[in-house]
């Protein structure tokens, strides 16, 4: 974790630097700390003046069991605040292994021209790229795969992030080099379009695993955390035998699966779009189940799902992507899931956002909840660029906008994901407060709420949750920072050997002397640096709030509305 | 001055209450208190709990030269903010005749049928109006005549405020019942539509003009008011011979005439589109020059633009309408300048926010600057209600967000009128802080900075520009409470006596004793009601500032940048 390569897009030259000014920082705790330095908050987030980071996390390089998740922080075209989003694949560890830091892409070119940027062990490079324009993320790394061989990894992006739109995403191409991991939330991919930006190339070839300060530490803390993770029930379960969909007869069993643009809090097409179903339905035609996402993940919560004709269609779609498209919009089919799953990794998009899209264009009127094969076509629309796609493909905010549509789930105009605010209180709480704007990854209440890791908080009082909610921020922005899968948090939180061992990895590592309470702090260092940029970027405590709708609107099951105060929202970041 | 009349849309019943909590305050005042006071600042703008309030001035009524003009407020579609926009036309003084301080139009219907208000000396009653359903204004107007005669005022939206457009404006009807006065920024029209309201009926018939304290201090008062308007050059020559359109030559002179989306400050098409090129065509064609737009005009700004046919085609397009179509877009055709002007005033839209937006949909490259024709024909997209119309509906800044463009001239969200912040920097500063969003009515610092009225502050140097728009700002406020036209403001500015005349009258109307001290009391009290909701609403300072470019890219011919800093913006409103 050397170099910090500056990437600057208006006069296509590279330069290379020592990170020494962000020491001891990695993925997000990085990517905010450049954001917090050196973006003008108030910049227009497609104009030359915003940069995009790419910095894996502190484990980066190592065989830390579900390590190796690459950040892209940048201020956001969709919220206009500061984001982080990570994904996992291969290009983190690669990263890792030649010592880069981050890169970071600065500026913008003058003109309209496609580049890609190739990183070897010998430097970096950018290359004229106009033959990747128009691609979609499928075809690019097709194209790419001809040049650059299939032992490298590629982050690119797909028609949307070239269109700028602000739900466009940055793919990370995965163990078999597909582009299905995604930098999904926050229109990342359009900021890497304004920089002119198809793809980046790590090629690691050559170069061995970075240097270990006490390697036989890190192999004893490693070999730990991988225990842990393997005995936690969700992590060595749940997940590996039916994915993160798994969720989809918990969440409804609890009342909190919004349902037709959040208007009910129950699916009755549950069971059809449920990981149970999806499991059987991947083995039927011959996909794969228990498939890792990116090298040394013991979880394997990825699958591989197949078409009708046993022909690779898509990763099996995860339960919030199933959620946005299924019950959300009203649909029961899981095929047509997968297709939209697929049409939005091939365009770039995020598919939680494009998904709540859909279901606002259908509390418009644009097609009847329930249509799937209409709910293709506008996916399709987007892909193609039509003004009606563009609106789309701008997310739930500004399509609610242009249909005068009142019942609009977002906050700080990012699309509320698959639990309802009202049945788990908790993650409203994160969706109202996080600096990233809703965000159920951000402080997922969830384990605690429903699934019971962590402890006990009931989800329909709104006793407790800030305080569930700010732990579990502070500690995802710090796990959001060594670059390890999240759902490694649900053994975190219940077994301390396992915590122990994330810092005990970073020290070997490292040659450090952390302890937990550092860990800590680092979590909540990050969350003041991106705070404090959204608050020069224009956010207040008007801006840390759900939807009025969500206390006023009483939804089934429960008849439940959101009741955790103002008051004590705002105590959120008294830590 | 008497009576509140609230009108429950949610219940299709009308009460009626004395104006006793609200006592003292009209226009501006009124409605800007109501929303302040009733008005939850989080609420949804086009949901029930809106409210959209029309207040007539405190001078309704009476014949004070220039009174008359109605206020429209409520939370803003557009900005997200608190909204007042005034017109004039004749509904002004015969609410005041009624009697009426206000009416305030509350929740929403259960079904999907369009209203209309009808307004008597008897009450007020709502009816069924689903005849009127997708009529332009023009339409509407002619079908409300059959049933309800030409002695009556007309208040309505077009089809843009039935379809929830947040460019949307709401139409007065003028001195010949045409619905050429609009309340045309902020999207009030799509509150209006929200309400299901498509017309409010104003009838006078039978009544008297209201009670008068002192009726012959009222005489002197007036007396004195109109002299002074008659002897200010402004008032006296420049608008009533040419319009307001008498500052395109102006204001190109000067290098603040935004050219080509605010890329120039300089229009080599100024000439044709001028003022002086107006008042020629309109006299060669048989139209009218000096028309007043409001009962007791002595300034008669208005004209009647007429087609080559000589047939009546709109009211004379103002300056900023001009602007917008013309220099902005690189149009330097008057008459399809005209014909845009009609077309919104029957869609019902905003001319200053829909001229902007066509300007940014030539800078995302959707037809090339100067194409007239292209740009007539995105006009009619927007009244067709197609997907493109409601993009360009909604605004300068959703069109920017849907076409990833940059150069997007908007502050809160609201289109900046037609002089370079950078070529008159005190206009800079109330676009940057009013509580509006971009509005050059605010403060209208151009009246100093350029004509010269009320002192002189340098345009180009950052120095007194805030003090003089703070001092304008203020004074503003006032002026909107008595329902005077602001153009009295440049004879306000420079004449005592028409300044003392203005609270003599009031006096003698109401037996009140307020001097000067009192009437810039009031202008600061509501501009606090005002920011404190803005407040609420989630602006922060970062809100009153400049989009970026502006103190970035130089404007041709001074090469002038906006140079007021963010401190000094920050002080505005210590007062």
């Amino acid at each position: 974790m050397e170099k910090l390569i500056r990437v600057h897009m208006d006069t296509l030259t590279v330069t290379e630097e020592t990170a020494e000014s962000y020491k001891g920082l990695g993925g997000r705790a990085l990517t905010s700390h450049i954001v917090g330095a050196e973006v003008p908050p108030l910049c227009h987030a497609l104009g030359r003046n915003n940069k995009l980071i790419f910095a894996p996390g502190l484990l980066a390089g190592t065989n830390a069991a579900n390590s190796g998740r690459i950040s892209a922080g940048a201020k956001s075209p969709l919220t206009g605040g500061i984001k982080e989003s990570n994904a996992g694949g291969t290009a983190g560890h690669k990263l890792g292994n030649l010592t880069i830091a981050a890169l970071v892409i600065e500026g913008t070119p003058s003109e309209d021209t496609l580049y890609k940027l190739i990183i070897t062990s010998k430097g970096a490079e950018i290359l004229p790229a106009n033959d990747l324009a128009g691609l979609g993320n499928y075809d690019t790394v097709a194209q790419l795969t001809k040049d650059y061989g299939d032992r490298v990894s590629f982050i690119t992006i797909g028609q949307a992030g070239e269109m700028l739109l602000s739900a466009a995403s940055i793919a990370v191409t995965d163990m078999e080099n597909r582009p299905t991991r995604h930098c999904g939330r926050g229109g990342l991919g359009a900021v890497m379009g304004s920089k002119g930006l198809k793809a980046v190339i790590v090629d690691d070839a050559g170069v061995q695993r970075p240097p270990m300060v006490d390697q036989e530490g890190f192999k004893k803390a490693a070999q730990k955390f991988a225990k842990a993770l393997l005995e936690h029930p969700v992590t060595s379960e749940g997940l590996p035998t039916y994915g993160t969909n798994v969720l989809t007869n918990v969440i409804n069993e609890s009342g909190a699966l919004p349902t037709r643009n959040f208007s009910q809090g129950q699916f009755e097409g549950a069971s059809e779009t449920s990981g149970e179903t999806q499991h059987d339905i991947i083995l039927k035609r011959g996909g794969k189940i228990k498939h890792p996402c990116l090298p040394g993940c013991v979880i394997q919560c990825s699958r591989i799902y197949n078409d009708k004709e046993g022909k690779y269609l898509t990763k099996g779609p995860e339960y919030e992507t199933v959620w946005a498209h299924g019950a959300h919009c009203g649909i029961n089919d899981l095929d047509a899931i997968a297709q939209m799953d697929r049409l939005e990794d091939d365009y770039g998009l995020d598919t939680i956002e494009t998904g709540v899209t859909i279901g606002v264009a259908m509390e418009a009127g644009l097609l009847p909840f329930g249509d799937a094969k209409g709910a293709i076509e506008l996916v399709k629309e987007i892909g193609k660029g039509s003004v009606l796609g563009r609106v789309l493909g701008n997310g739930a905010l500004i399509t609610g906008r242009v249909y005068g549509v009142t019942r609009v789930p977002v906050v700080k105009g990012q699309a509320l994901p698959a639990y309802d605010p009202r049945a788990i209180q908790g993650i409203g709480v994160t969706y109202a407060t996080s600096t990233m704007g809703a965000d159920h990854t951000a402080g997922y209440t969830t384990a605690t709420n429903i699934l019971g890791c962590g402890g006990k908080v009931d989800p329909l009082k709104p006793e407790g949750q800030v305080e569930l909610s700010r732990n579990l921020q502070i500690a995802t922005a710090a796990i959001d920072s060594t670059g390890l899968c999240l759902f490694t948090a649900f053994c975190i939180l219940d077994k301390p050997e396992a915590f122990e061992a994330v810092y005990e990895m970073l020290n070997a590592r490292y040659g450090l002397q952390l302890t937990g309470d550092d860990v800590t702090a680092l979590g909540k260092t990050i969350l003041r640096v991106e705070r404090d940029f959204n608050q020069a970027a224009g956010f207040s405590a008007a801006d840390d709030r759900l939807p009025e709708f969500f206390t006023q609107e009483k939804v089934a099951p429960h008849q439940a509305v959101f009741m955790v105060s103002d008051d004590e929202l705002d105590t959120l970041f008294n830590f």
